[in-house]
C-alpha cells in the first residue's frame, strides 16, 4: 500500500499528515513561525514515518503568490508573499530534497478544491469553483478536469466588484486594492464595519445581508466568467450557517433571470454548498496532490 | 485532403465558409434573418461544394445562449436568446441531417478563441481568454488547453462591476443588469453616454478614458479570476486603435503590484492584443471546430 505524505501550509498554521487515504491519516497542526523552524518542525515529523516506510510523495497546499510552473528556476517558491519572512522560501525543494521524494504543489485553495473534487462536494464534476472566506478571500478549482493555473494562480479574493459607499461607507481593508472583494467581504471586513468580529454577530444583525451582497456580486462574476457547475464555500465567514441562504437568494437576484439552467432557478442549494470535507478539504487535498505526483 | 464547412452564426450576420483550411477558404455572408430562411441559405452554399467533395465535418461558432451538452436532447440548440424568432432553435441538427456530417458547435467566443488559437495571437498558449467589445460582450478561451465550458458556458459581459454614479451616471443598457459591463461597456453604451455612435467620438474625447476604466476593471477580473497567459480583444469597439494603450496603463493601475508578473508588470502590451486574425477568428474558429469534431 502506498503511503503519502501532506502538508496544508497556511499563513498562520500547518498541518502535515501521513497516510494511504482519508481513513488512516496521521495528522499534526502547529502555528506558522519562521520558515527554518516550521519546515524543520514538518521534517521532524515526516522523518520517522519516512524511516519505517518510505513515502511515495508529498502534496504541499501552500499558501501564496507561489510558482507553479514546472519549467520555472523558482517552481515550488513561495514569491512575494506580504508575510515578509516567508518571501521567495524554497518549500518544495526543502521537502523534496530532505526526504528525495516527487513533491506536488499546488495554491492552498487549488489542493482544497482538489480534496473535494476526489471525496467531497465536487465529486464527478470538471468545473468548479473551491472559495474560501476566512481572513483573506481565495479560489481555485478545474475547468474541465485540470486545476487552475495559468499566467500565475487565480487570485480570487481580488476581483473589483460594486461598492454603494452610500449604503456602506467602509473603506476596505485591501493593502492593495482597498475594497475589493476580499477588502470587503473577509472576515476583518466584518470586524473593521462593525467593530466585532464576525463570530459575535448575531444571525439577524444586517452584517450578514450586506455580507451575502458582496458574497452575490463575486459570485454572479465567477459565474459569468466560468459558468462552474458547482461553487464550494469554505472558510471561517461561512461557518456561521445563516449566511449560505442569504448567498442563495442574493446570488439569484444578481443573474435576474438571465443564466437560465436548473441549476441557478431551481436547485441553488445544492449548486451553492459548504465542504463536504468541512475544514479537512485542504490537508486531504494536498494527499490528492502526492498522489497526482507520484 | 479534407474539406471542411465553417458557420459564424451571429445575431446579426451570418459567414459560411469552405476550404481545406485558411488559405483557400471560400465565403459567403449574408444577413440573419428567420431561422428557415437563414439556415436553408447556408444549406443553399454548403450543397453544391458537398455535392462535388463531400465535406468532412462542419463547425459552428453561434451567438447564444447555445447548449453544448452533447447528453442533453437540446444539444445543438441556441436555447433562450432574446432574439425570440431563434429562441429554442435546433441549428446543429438541421445542418448535421441536412448534409449527413459531423458538427462542432460552440460559442461565438470559443470558437473565435480557438481560431486565435490555432492561427493567431494565441497559439502555443493553453490558458487565455477571447473578448469582443462590440455591440454587445462576449468571451470565451482556454483553462489547460481546454474550451470553457462548465454549467452552460462563459457569459462574461455580464460580470458586476463597480460603477461610480457621480462619475458616470449613465445607468447602463442591458435589460437583464442594468449596469454590468456590457451594460456599461459595449458599443451602445458609448452611443447612449454621449448622444454619439463610438466611431464619431475624437480619440482625445474623454469617452475613451471612461471606457478604458469600465474594460480595465473587467479584465482585472478576469485575470484575477483565470489568470490568463493572454487576453485577444476583438470586436468593433477595439478598431479604435487609440483605446488598447489606454487600456494598458489603467489594467496595471487597477491590479496595483499585486499580481508581480513579467506578463503585467513589463510586457502588458504583448500581454493584452488584438487578434492578429482581425475580423477573420470567428469563422475560422469555427473551421477549426470542425476538424476537432472529425
Amino acid at each position: 500500500m502506498p503511503l503519502w505524505g501532506a502538508i496544508e501550509a497556511g499563513g498562520s498554521k500547518f498541518v502535515c499528515a501521513v497516510g494511504s487515504g482519508p481513513e488512516d491519516l496521521q495528522e499534526v497542526r502547529f502555528a506558522t513561525t519562521t520558515p527554518q523552524e516550521t519546515l524543520q518542525r514538518a521534517l521532524d515529523f515526516f522523518r520517522p514515518h519516512h524511516a519505517r516506510q518510505p513515502l511515495d510523495a508529498v502534496g504541499i497546499g501552500s499558501f501564496g503568490p507561489i510558482d507553479l510552473d514546472p519549467s520555472s528556476p523558482t517552481f515550488g517558491f513561495i514569491t512575494n508573499t506580504p508575510k515578509q519572512s516567508w518571501a521567495h522560501t524554497d518549500i518544495g525543494g526543502v521537502i523534496r530534497s530532505a526526504l528525495d521524494v516527487p513533491i506536488g504543489f499546488d495554491t492552498d485553495v487549488n489542493a482544497a478544491a482538489l480534496g473535494e473534487h476526489r471525496w467531497g462536494a465536487a465529486r464527478g464534476l470538471d468545473t468548479f469553483i473551491y472559495l474560501t472566506v476566512g481572513t483573506g478571500i481565495g479560489g481555485g478549482g478545474m475547468v474541465g478536469g485540470r486545476l487552475l493555473h495559468g499566467m500565475l494562480h487565480p487570485e480570487m479574493g481580488h476581483i473589483p466588484i460594486p461598492h454603494d459607499r452610500d449604503r456602506d461607507p467602509y473603506q476596505g481593508f485591501c493593502p492593495y486594492h482597498g475594497d475589493c472583494f476580499e477588502g470587503l467581504a473577509a472576515g476583518p471586513a466584518l470586524q473593521g464595519r462593525w467593530g466585532e468580529p464576525a463570530a459575535n454577530l448575531a444571525p439577524d444583525h444586517p452584517a450578514w445581508h450586506l455580507e451575502a451582497h458582496y458574497l452575490a456580486l463575486a459570485l454572479a462574476g465567477f459565474i459569468c466568467t466560468l459558468s462552474p457547475q458547482r461553487i464550494v464555500m469554505g472558510g471561517g465567514v461561512m461557518q456561521q450557517t445563516h449566511l449560505l441562504p442569504l448567498v442563495h437568494e442574493q446570488v439569484r437576484e444578481e443573474l435576474n433571470g438571465y443564466v437560465q439552467t436548473a441549476e441557478i432557478l431551481e436547485e441553488i442549494e445544492r449548486y451553492i454548498v459548504l465542504p463536504e470535507l468541512e475544514a479537512r478539504s485542504g490537508i486531504l487535498g494536498a494527499l490528492a496532490l502526492a498522489q497526482q505526483a507520484a
